[in-house]
């Protein structure tokens, strides 16, 4: 494709997302093909020759359209808030146009150097603790996602409770690792992947707010020692997944110093609220973690994938990470002037992610993320109120942000039926959780598209559709 | 950023690439800049109020540009190729547009089933075997990374050599992972991370194409049995990073299937060249191995991040990576009838990567991809007669395809100064490696601007640098 077919055709897809986002909302946000529907409209054989590009936009259009579940659609209430913007899509954009590869400062120091730099405005933004400044013995990079962040800042934790041997002889000792029953699946799925075996994983109960109770914890980790385990690892959450709930820092932290656990904090989905100081109490006590992680690309503008990830001690992650083969041997590397996020993550090869980052703080400023998180609570608030004034339904957990928790006061099967029925309706998309062994509704607004409408008239759907589900 | 707000801009940031595009020759390939240079020039803190879009534009070009080493440059020849192209760049750009997050079928069916879709073809258009079809056992998915890919790998190994047991009660046994000296070092770091400790994995040394030797493996796994050990996984690589060594698959395979050890077959480099049949053999005894990956990131035109992960056994892959939290539960999922790849892989959101490579498929066509291989290979071979033809230079390695290793017929210390030289020249970028303990220049051609006179003026310039630094 030479330049000028380049330009001719990147026009045509930049007015198609702009002309996307004019008609977003008018989509089923749930995507209403079944199984199959997609494939069956593509061609069994690769094309042996190249096809004119408008051809595969009109596929677009005719064939991946339909089977989009729409997460940019104001009317998306499921799972968490993934807002993209204008800004995040064109960082991104001239991210995959320069094409580097950031593994090692050299391959790119731009890459490497904003990535550090826009790191340290989100410790100052959030208002962070100062350990995790790059100019401290921390440091912060960016992860695809919360499971990677989190994985990683177990691997740390395995290592710096087993003086970094594990690394070295493999797994001697059994480690036990801690975490809240409400908290994030993708610390059981590290717990299995770092080798320690999920019957050392210990998921300890919740208070009334399915916060965890730190008496609990306190009582688990003695126990282990008791039988001769090793505490390792603690994961907090601030903003469950299911419920945004916030376990204690301030107790669980005390605890983890005393007995010399690595302790995560895990804010993915809520840590960007930390933007307006009176929300900057979801992260209260969390100057005793180890580690930290949020994702920009849940609430705040920036399109997946963007995990902000934060460490106290980079050289725990350094150690634990850390592989120098000779084709990566080079000059700057040596110096120990500079970073090679090669050793803070995973994979070896990394995107320019930081671009999208960069795009997006300066194209809002502060106050405009600022004035979209404010917005999100508010609507969230007032579905709240909604749900509060209607005896027919019950709140289900406290609410203190944007998700809503709740129920219609009947059956669970009434109540799957509903979400069944409004998915189904392709008016908004919800999805579901478990409390007190109840099946629960989720509603979490997030979009920079959602208005009061939206939230006025998705109620008055819901409670339509349970008048005829009932 | 309001939609026409994004159309201008869009079409700011689209024309900025081409124009990137006509001129990436004419950068310094390696970036010049000093550590710190970078940060130096971008301000303290974050901006309060939003700015307008032209000036972060213009910092692309005054801050960022400086910091970039231009890994799409004619005359990058460093590490691996990491081409980018128009319908991929695109393909990215409607990917962060649509803003989907595919970690499961019903949060947007069209993204699972355009990747299962696409792996298939990736079989047939590289003649892969048919048990990597997502109608057989197998299957494919796209991970960011062979890095990702080779760790999922050795975790479904780890997994089957204990009985799926580690993952429950954490690892018991000592297992034992294999590959050459000459592997990639992204295995010894997920030996690290499942937790089997580096003790662990044996170096198996290679032959003098730096290939691994089959005897000496069959024997290292002998011995650990012997020891009480239990060998678990074989790392085989296909086009090794350092030299393009090809380890013997026919007979590794058979050693593995006697002892039941999994083998994985690392391609990510080189897999693209059988795209030709006449480059198939980069891929004999195949059929033998568990599991496959190669990079379209690297030799595909398609730009980073894209990883083709294949595996016989897809039941081997879920029941080591699979988690269901309530939040995640749906109906489609437990019909059976849909794939969700959150259980392909280490993360659980996920991009939209299958567009990109669509894109690419469908502009190139099969012809035009193979094309694009077939230069890169020409280009080799010319640069490699180059050298050959040269007393003062000495060919290391075998260079069948477009990675040639060679070096001065002098002192490591003055091939070093070679390689400094020719880089902060900023008219080319190579890396450098060690070949029988002798410090070595690579160069790797795989860019599509890449032309015969590239390789012509690199050759002048690298014989031209040698007669100074001698």
């Amino acid at each position: 494709m030479t330049p000028e077919e380049f330009r001719k055709a990147g026009r045509e897809v930049i007015d198609w997302i702009a002309d996307y986002y004019e008609r977003v909302g008018e989509f089923p946000v749930m995507s209403q093909v079944a199984p199959g529907d997609i494939r069956s409209k593509l061609p069994d054989n690769p094309p042996h020759e190249g096809e004119a590009f408008g051809d595969v936009m009109r596929d677009i259009e005719d064939i991946i359209l339909p089977g989009i579940s729409h997460w940019q659609s104001p009317n998306f209430y499921a799972f968490f808030p993934a807002n993209a913007s204008g800004p995040a899509i064109l960082g991104d954009l001239l991210s995959s146009g320069l094409g580097v590869n950031g593994m090692l400062w050299a391959t790119s120091p731009a890459c490497t150097e904003l990535e550090t730099h826009i790191m340290d405005w989100l410790v100052k933004m959030l208002d962070l603790p100062k350990k995790f400044l790059s100019s401290s013995n921390g440091g912060g990079v960016i992860h695809d996602t919360a499971s990677s962040a989190t994985l990683c800042a177990l691997l740390a934790g395995r290592e710096r409770a087993t003086n970094y041997g594990s690394n070295k002889s493999g797994l001697k000792s059994e480690l036990t690792v801690y975490t809240s029953n409400q908290a994030h699946s993708s610390l059981e799925k590290a717990v299995k992947i770092a080798g320690l075996g999920k019957d050392n994983l210990r998921l300890i109960e919740v208070d009334e707010t399915f916060a965890m109770k730190s008496e609990t914890l306190s009582a688990a980790i003695e126990e282990d020692l008791k039988n001769g385990k090793k505490p390792a690892f603690v994961c907090a959450t601030s903003g469950t997944t299911s419920s945004t709930a916030f376990d204690p820092l301030p107790q669980i932290g005390k605890i983890c110093k005393e007995k010399n656990i690595w302790l995560h904090v895990d804010a993915a989905m809520t840590g960007t609220a930390a933007l307006c100081p009176e929300f900057r109490w979801v992260h209260e006590g969390l100057e005793m973690a180890d580690s930290y992680c949020f994702n920009p690309h849940k609430w705040m503008l920036t399109n997946f994938d963007c995990d902000a990830f934060f460490v106290s001690n980079r050289k725990a992650l350094l150690t634990t990470l850390s592989i120098l083969p000779e084709y990566l041997k080079n000059k700057p590397s040596k110096s120990d002037a500079v970073i090679d996020y090669r050793d803070w993550q995973i994979p070896l090869g990394r995107r320019f992610r930081a671009l999208k980052l960069w795009f997006v703080i300066r194209h809002y400023g502060i106050k405009g993320l600022k004035a979209h998180v404010r917005k999100g609570v508010e609507l969230g608030q007032l579905f709240k109120s909604f749900v509060e004034k209607d005896d027919r339904f019950e709140i289900m957990a406290p609410a203190p942000l944007n998700l809503v928790c709740f129920r219609a006061k009947t059956s669970d099967e009434i109540n799957e039926a509903i979400l069944l029925k409004l998915n189904s309706s392709g008016k908004m998309y919800l999805t579901h959780t478990k409390l007190n062994n109840k099946y629960t509704l989720r509603l979490c607004v997030g979009s920079p598209l959602t208005e009061q409408s939206n939230i006025e008239s998705t109620w008055h759907r819901i409670t339509e559709t349970y008048e005829n589900e009932k």
